[in-house]
């Protein structure tokens, strides 16, 4: 409870922030293209609870970096999410009508444009990286690039979303369903935590406290998702929740149960903020984040 | 006929070259993931020209860049191109059961499994070119990253393949259609050609000469296309043929005329070769390939 009041003025913040940015990243064409940026701007624009983008900003807050050029990078990686929900959402995926509360982009446009607007976007993330308005250091540039590929790729968040597929005709045990949820959504949250860590040019001993961090929270992360799909209101979540159990998909809560999972969400918690020991109350947002991570749409 | 003769074994080469790169690549995992790899080495290795591959290689070759890095650069733009045509192949797209010869990968997986293909195959081409294999210097892998995002993305082949979905109930005029066209298709055949310039690190006078190429090159590809379309066979060129026509959309042939398209063809070809001007012998297998384009499969 303490957490999330605390983290109710910084998670609002940082979506004023990425929405005023996405509104100047994406200005309408006079011209056939028109219909694809308006849906670029509909998925990006004025939803979502920006998790991502707001652990980002507190990472790079650990190590002082440029507030501006943080929000670039919390830009990209809101805009791989994003683009991983349009694709995810399609009939042939998960076939979702509702989105953050609204119509899903292939209800309100069709499916090739669904297709386009996912696409773009992933292209975008990686323009935004890239550009020296990201970062003066072109070294810094292209870790970026080379970890946002790595996360969003085969062998990270688009694997998992091929195992999640697999999941409906198998039945996953709880190791492969872990590695399942450390690929498809553990990567892209491992990369935001990271990217403070390349931004600010830290050692790899502090990135790898970092990476600790992120993998407990991701997991713990997910293991909340899970519990809200079965304890959860849609209209709150703003998605069709529920539907894991009638697949009959492995997720946490079905593998452990209801008590068993809530308790191994609140111990991944204790020890993601276990690898903030070294740092001080610069750190404090982040175990902030972790202990909302867990109390989240209740 | 004199161009094709002389690029046949470039091609071969390339070709070569490109599939046993993309073999070690993509090695098949032993987990849930595996059909994903398997539809991701099924769609880039053993089909297609190979057209921007070479034109990476021989634009690289200007400037004596090393070929094992520039190859690594062809793969890049090679799988962007491939994970254009996965998703463009899609039901909600084009809707076409056979590329390259071969049935489309939603056709022997599925939609699905196609869709995250495609993504995988984009996040790996930025994976390929952050890697310091392609380039000691991390400034020009940067800015391969930037070309290339730009290039794939809304003000790229993303949105060129949007004003495609709208040309299918509006009748575009000739710069309309050219614009179309030069994002669709120009835009990628452009970062190919670019990317020898960036690799070489040449200013900008040079780069100037290899867009204005890459420029006219491109349309001209595009007009021998939409010939093709018209006048060629569908088991040469191993996809459906007057696909456009049935539809009712513009194209240079539907716009122009067969006999006034191959002259506007025949000219841009002139003038491609013409941007090259400054360059002696090594600049030789760039005029090749571009006699070769208005030449290839009839």
């Amino acid at each position: 409870m303490q957490a999330s009041l605390h983290l109710k003025p910084a998670l609002e913040a940082i979506s004023e922030a990425v929405d005023a940015r996405f509104d100047r990243l994406f200005p309408l064409p006079e011209d056939p293209r028109r219909r694809l940026y308006e849906a670029m701007r509909y998925a990006v624009i004025g939803g979502g609870k920006r998790m991502r983008p707001l652990l980002v900003v507190a990472a790079c807050d650990l190590f002082n970096v440029d507030r501006e050029r943080a929000l670039r990078v919390a830009l990209a990686i809101e805009l791989v999410h994003v683009y991983s929900l349009v694709h995810d959402d399609l009939p042939c995926m998960d076939d979702d009508d509702l989105r953050r509360g609204k119509p899903t982009v292939h209800k309100v446009w069709d499916e090739a444009i669904a297709v386009l607007t996912g696409d773009s976007l992933f292209a975008v993330a990686f323009e935004v990286l890239a550009d020296d308005a990201t970062h003066e250091d072109p070294f810094v540039r292209s870790e970026l690039v080379l970890e946002l590929a790595r996360a969003s790729g085969p062998a990270g968040m688009a694997g998992g979303q091929m195992m999640d597929l697999e999941a409906e005709h198998t039945t996953f045990d709880l190791p492969t369903t872990t590695r399942l949820q450390q690929l498809k959504t553990g990567a892209l949250i491992g990369f935001a935590v990271e990217s403070g860590a390349i931004m600010g040019k830290v050692g790899p001993q502090t990135r790898l406290k970092l990476k600790g961090y992120a993998r407990d929270l991701g997991l713990a992360f997910q293991i909340a998702d899970d519990l809200l799909d079965v304890e959860g209101d849609a209209e709150t979540a703003g998605k069709a929740l529920r539907k894991d159990e009638g697949r009959g998909k492995s997720t946490f809560v079905s593998l452990l149960g209801v008590e068993r999972a809530r308790r191994q969400a609140a111990m991944l918690i204790d020890q993601a903020i276990d690898h903030l020991q070294g740092f001080g109350p610069e750190a404090d947002l982040l175990r902030a984040i972790a202990r909302f991570a867990i109390e989240r749409d209740r």
